[in-house]
């Protein structure tokens, strides 16, 4: 290799890392064996699929002529407007009065917190994020080479301290970013009163709110807190003016691999984010988005109910097992919804540390709770998934992994 | 509206207007009228899709329930296993020995381009591209915030020359880009003498060729030149010592709906490119990589053959409606493949007067060339797609469009 090259490759690799906060995945991709109790994935049950609404999707529109064609085409960067429309109709139903011009198709709501960092941030910029917050929220944003702060929920910040750290850090604030219902990595849902808050700092920083829903349809029990979009449109007068920008997505209600997901917002932002979509990949795979329509109208209430109800009794072995089997000094969230707990570990621990001897030692895997820091990192806690694991798996590894606690916490 | 709610909209609609030379797209929706003759759209006639075979590969796939589960599941950033060391074979066959660690799965070749602008352009910098280029190129490098300079093909500009120029923008070199074999919009063909110039700019220069080969495949006549990425990797003794990223895709030969296209580059430079995939929308659909492995299996080389039949003979009647209807002062090229041949007006005349005139008076469309130029823009040449029409039809609309300008340069 010349030293030309070597130097192209280093600028080359410089630019990439900043996306790179996935030492944590590639990490899990070795955890992919059969005898460990994993804890690790934040995705849905394969056995919870629609599958034969999918195949019956997939074969009616192949076997149709005219709807194979259009099925096959290049179509248009908003996304399949029957789809757009049912979608608009779930945001009225969550409070979201829109049409289609609210709705941009994204591969998954991953894409949509890429083409929101292309158009907020600029280097230099920040970017609030709670403390922790989503890693793929993170990767997307680094890319646009933001400073990070963090959104605190707790009101105890005045607009005036978030712009002066941004501007110590030479740019000014791009966003606001936060998963208000059983967010990931945590689990916990912002109340009410704080999205009231979190909607007042964006005004007083004249920055949009980026509400990322991923989770919001899995609700186990307690009552639904309106979207943040919903709050504003109330406020407003209408979504058209709104700068909340709600990220949605079937990723985790019907299934994540057709790579559905939606951006609902004023229809001047959303016609902006279609100019990203068309320089980014033209446009959603149009097949799946036809697929898509069809299951959603088929039968997403009855999944979503359906969900709920594996994913509840999975959430509640969680928490008993960890009632059970935690020494004293762990914490963990309560999720009202989700795939999530939250863990803290007693003082002294690590979470790194706490997983490679999980691993070593008892067969069990979850993720660190290092990545899931824009600013202010903390090492002491772990992220758990209850959502691929029966209860009796549940309560093998949670007792594995207190007791390996334990042992650490006092030394061993 | 309130004053900070119009500065966030100013704001954001000027980050997004850099993607915007979509102004002719927007206009082409307006032309999808039953009495147009439109040689507008760049695409690939759906009567040519193997819409059988995606059906029954689609079929198969949810018909089986291990393979249904992994089809509807999250799946790694780099793309489906099978699909890449088929890709991989292909590209042997280029004269690019390479395997799967090569090769990544983007979602059409357009999302290659917007990761590799990505990665390779800070704001400021440059990007070579030919005079006219792919307009979705610019669209997706333009979000970048980079300035352009000229490519030029023949040799006659110093690497001094280029560097000058782009330290004079206040940047550097970032990549140089061309779609060698019969490019967008122009339908010429790089000839090898060129490939191997445009490797020793790069060389010279220390950046990566991106090579757009989306219309590689579709040859009607004439040799087959080398990839520009086999070149290199012959100069250099293989893949692994290369930088230029071969940016291919299913969507002229097999359909562009499923959104499949691939990077084939050097191992380590595809492992950047997978942080990109991964931050941007974590993978493709992996149903539609799953379908389209089996598929470009049991077909591609039958599909590319009728492709080529079908094209070849829609070339041949839009080059002789050419040579027969089209004035004095009318030049064209004479492409060898692709989908589209490029016309020069005479004197004085404007390719979005023409158009504008020739929707209204003889009901025929096309592009204007203006919106293919990243710099040194020409308003006199149209860009004609004989891919969706039939030769009757090539025969009639060219007749009209050559007796408007006949007019039109008459002064009439």
């Amino acid at each position: 290799m010349t030293l030309e090259e070597k130097n192209w490759q280093d600028r080359f690799a410089t630019r990439a890392s900043r996306m790179n906060a996935s030492e944590i995945r590639e990490l899990l991709k070795l955890l992919d064996q059969p005898d460990i109790i994993s804890y690790a994935g934040g995705i849905p049950d394969p056995a919870q699929f629609p599958t034969e609404a999918f195949g019956r999707a997939y074969a009616e529109i192949m076997a149709d002529p005219v709807k194979s064609a259009q099925a096959l085409q290049y179509s248009v960067s908003e996304g399949y407007s029957p789809l757009r429309c049912w979608i608009a109709g779930q945001m009225a139903a969550l409070g979201v009065a829109c049409d289609e011009s609210n709705i941009l198709i994204t591969a998954g709501s991953q894409q949509a917190l890429d083409f929101i960092g292309k158009l907020f941030l600029s280097p230099g910029d920040t970017a609030l994020v709670t403390a922790p917050t989503y890693l793929g929220a993170l990767q997307a944003f680094s890319a646009y080479e933001p400073s990070y702060d963090t959104l605190a929920l707790d009101g105890n910040r005045t607009p005036d301290s978030y712009r002066e750290a941004a501007a110590a850090k030479g740019g000014r604030v791009g966003l606001a970013y936060l998963v208000p219902d059983f967010s990931n990595p945590s689990g916990e849902t912002v109340p009410l009163s704080a999205r009231e808050a979190v909607l007042d700092l964006a005004d007083a920083l004249n920055v949009p709110v980026i509400e990322d829903a991923a989770y919001q349809a899995l609700r186990y029990d307690g009552e639904a807190v309106p979207p943040i979009l919903a709050i504003e449109a109330a406020r407003r007068g209408g979504i058209e003016h709104c700068r909340t920008l709600y990220c949605g997505t079937f990723s985790k209600t019907l299934a994540p691999a057709l790579r559905i997901g939606w951006v609902c917002g004023a229809s001047a932002a959303i016609a902006k984010l279609v100019l990203a979509k068309q320089a980014a990949d033209l446009h959603c795979a149009t097949i799946n988005q036809m697929v898509m329509h069809r299951v959603a109208e088929e039968c997403y209430a009855a999944q979503v109910a359906s969900n709920r109800a594996v994913y509840r009794v999975r959430r509640d072995a969680m928490l008993a097992a960890l009632e059970r089997h935690m020494p004293p000094g762990v914490s963990w969230t309560r999720p009202e919804g989700g795939m999530f707990v939250w863990v803290g570990l007693p003082a002294g621990l690590n979470g790194a540390e706490v997983l490679a001897r999980a691993v070593a030692e008892c067969r069990v895997a979850f993720v660190p709770g290092g990545a899931f820091y824009g600013e202010g990192r903390r090492d002491d806690r772990l992220r758990l998934s209850f959502s691929l694991s029966s209860p009796r798996q549940i309560d093998e590894g949670i007792a594995r992994l207190g007791s390996l606690i334990a042992r650490m916490a006092g030394g061993g």
